[in-house]
């Protein structure tokens, strides 16, 4: 038997693992000190009590014979589908039940959709990005060109119409630069796409951050971007589902190949190679969407957005250059005193006790960067805040 | 972009879909018949007592900020590993934790272990077999060869030294035919994969309905098979998980290829492209191995168990060949007085009103046989027993 000999070019990251040893090693010789983690990219606030109920009722029908639900549609039941339909509604947009798909999460499905994709494709990927975006398509052996996503274009490139793209990956507000594309760049990007007939892969799973209304949530509020694009959502930061596993998938109907239906491929891969989300978990899910629970998520994600307001302030005031802090929970910061990243990284944890992500982590154009978080404890993010302030570093 | 050129290969499959029309059609003309539906494959008892109260007190550490669990180890967390250890342990079988990966189910699982192994690969399958099994191998284009199971050899073929496979595709007890391997018959598979350097993925999904000891359970009970074989297992039948999704996947730390391990590749790929099962789902998996949930799951067990044995006794007193009825929720049987399946399939329907799935469905050598489950209701399969016997067709 032969095995794919794509997994040979995959790097193995040792970015987290790095971090852990570090603050490791630091915590075991100097026990005294309290470190703050504002590295997390996980949601730390409980489940909301519309959907922790929800859940509960579903566990009891799943105990009676009479209520009990074995297999459902691989794509979700109509009582989510139907949710979001009119969660995408209240911006404009809408969907027929056919084009949304229920599923474990954004991860899962950025990495299946590529089933539906020959190898033959060249992949478009700005540089800094979530890894999964690369990972993916190198075990599948495709090409992948980097686009420079860097301070001069605020870490929101543009297309470049000398290169010739068939897959685009997107991420708005982005994961790790907490940059947001406004609906002008979005337009750009989806001319751009239906230009050279390549397919945009939209990760949408901070669009529950944004708080300006002027900036898109979704990519189907852009004209065009029905025939040329796919999105991709999440529960996971909009309503605490990291370790409950909801998310969902929009290929429109009038997303076609040579007179082939994608919607039509997605719907036969997860037919053939998924079973749906949990019952339980799709109540949940259900919930989020229902009036109490809206009211109940958004307290969270104020919470956090004011954890974000705290940090983007304190840099403000520092005079660092960053981006995000605003309609995302990321904070992207240029490294003061000219450090690199882990130069950063270090000065932070020794003499603030404060631990972050180094950009060169996320490409090379992370370099001399830094991701900061707003999934903290309030008390501990303002803390955090105030021992960075007290920090001497030359900018 | 081009598209993945494979999908056009595969058939669409209106197998569950022209049941559906005709049973419907029928029914509007008999709106008097009660029509008793043995043709499911699903699970109809509920979730036991300790899964659902281990289910509850997950959702309310959910819904507690300092019980709140958030992402978990993408390959399971230690407290289900360790249950299947122990559950392992059990038949002899020893796993480190290393070697298991606690999933959504074994249909994902199945599919995405291809993305390990090029596309180069030749696959073994039998007929009929488990429709997933060829259309995941299809869709990666890879060569496919068939393997008759057949009345001659009791539906449990043994391997053909003549060809040469990469991958070989076993499941037993068998979906769709009930059929079991021994443990000498099994020998004979690992024998043959380790001559020719091939994996066997071993779908074990039915293996709590084994009762005769001397039957394996795990692939892993024969030696030699941590060389060449990974495993899959599920929740779906043993304890009523279908609609909660919970499953499992053994690769050995002893699989190698060229020095390469295939335990890596596979943490390597759901690390990238999976995010774990909800917390609150494997909570409740570990309910199911706990002395309480093994002796509640045994109950649904036998409770199944008996409705194969009505059928099976049916069968036998009208001298009806057939595989399967014990150890294995399915029957398989020849239909009789030589009817074809869809003819079988139309008598049963309108002239005892029984659905049950017609065996062409699942591959040539499925036409001329017939399945029955024996996961539908006690009084309903007893009825469809007595409505069998009296059902007058030559044999």
């Amino acid at each position: 038997m032969k095995l794919n000999e794509h997994f040979s070019d995959l790097q193995d990251s040792y970015l987290f693992s790095t971090i852990a040893h570090k603050v490791a090693a630091y915590q075991q010789e100097h026990p005294e000190k309290e470190i703050i983690r504002l590295g997390i990219g996980d949601v730390t606030l409980p489940l909301c009590d519309a959907v922790v109920q929800a859940m509960h009722r579903a566990v009891d029908e799943m105990g009676r014979k009479e209520s009990f639900h074995g297999y459902g549609p691989e794509q979700g039941y109509d009582f989510v589908k139907e949710a979001l339909q009119g969660y995408y509604a209240k911006r404009g947009v809408v969907l027929d039940l056919q084009e949304i798909f229920v599923s474990d999460g954004a991860k899962s499905d950025v990495g299946n959709i590529l089933d539906l994709f020959s190898s033959e494709n060249t992949v478009l990927i700005p540089d800094p990005v979530y890894p999964v975006y690369v990972d993916t398509n190198l075990m599948a052996g495709r090409k992948i060109v980097y686009l420079d996503a860097n301070e001069q274009n605020g870490f929101l490139p543009l297309p470049d119409p000398s290169i010739k793209a068939d897959i685009i990956y997107l991420c708005s507000p982005n994961n790790p630069t907490g940059a947001v594309y406004s609906r002008d760049q979005l337009k750009a990007w989806v001319d751009y796409a239906r230009e050279c007939g390549a397919v945009i892969l939209f990760d949408a799973a901070y669009e529950a951050f944004l708080s300006d209304p002027a900036l898109p949530r979704s990519i189907f509020e852009i004209e065009g971007a029905k025939e040329c694009a796919i999105e991709f959502c999440s529960l996971s930061k909009t309503a605490g589902f990291t370790g409950t596993r909801c998310g969902y998938t929009v290929v429109p109907l009038a997303l076609e190949q040579e007179g082939v239906s994608l919607n039509k491929l997605w719907l036969r891969r997860q037919t053939t190679k998924f079973n749906g989300v949990p019952y339980i978990v799709q109540r949940g899910a259900e919930a989020v969407f229902t009036e109490q629970g809206q009211r109940q998520i958004h307290k969270a994600i104020d919470y956090y957005r004011e954890n974000a307001r705290m940090i983007a302030g304190a840099l403000r005031e520092m005079g660092i250059w960053f981006t995000g802090g605003e309609n995302s929970p990321y904070i992207w910061l240029k490294c003061p005193g000219g450090l690199s990243s882990w130069e950063y990284f270090d000065r932070l944890l020794t003499e603030a006790n404060v631990v972050g992500t180094p950009g060169a982590g996320f490409g090379k154009n992370g370099e001399g960067f830094f991701r900061l978080t707003a999934f903290g404890d309030r008390d501990s993010t303002a803390e955090a805040v105030s021992r960075l302030k007290k920090l001497s570093l030359s900018n």
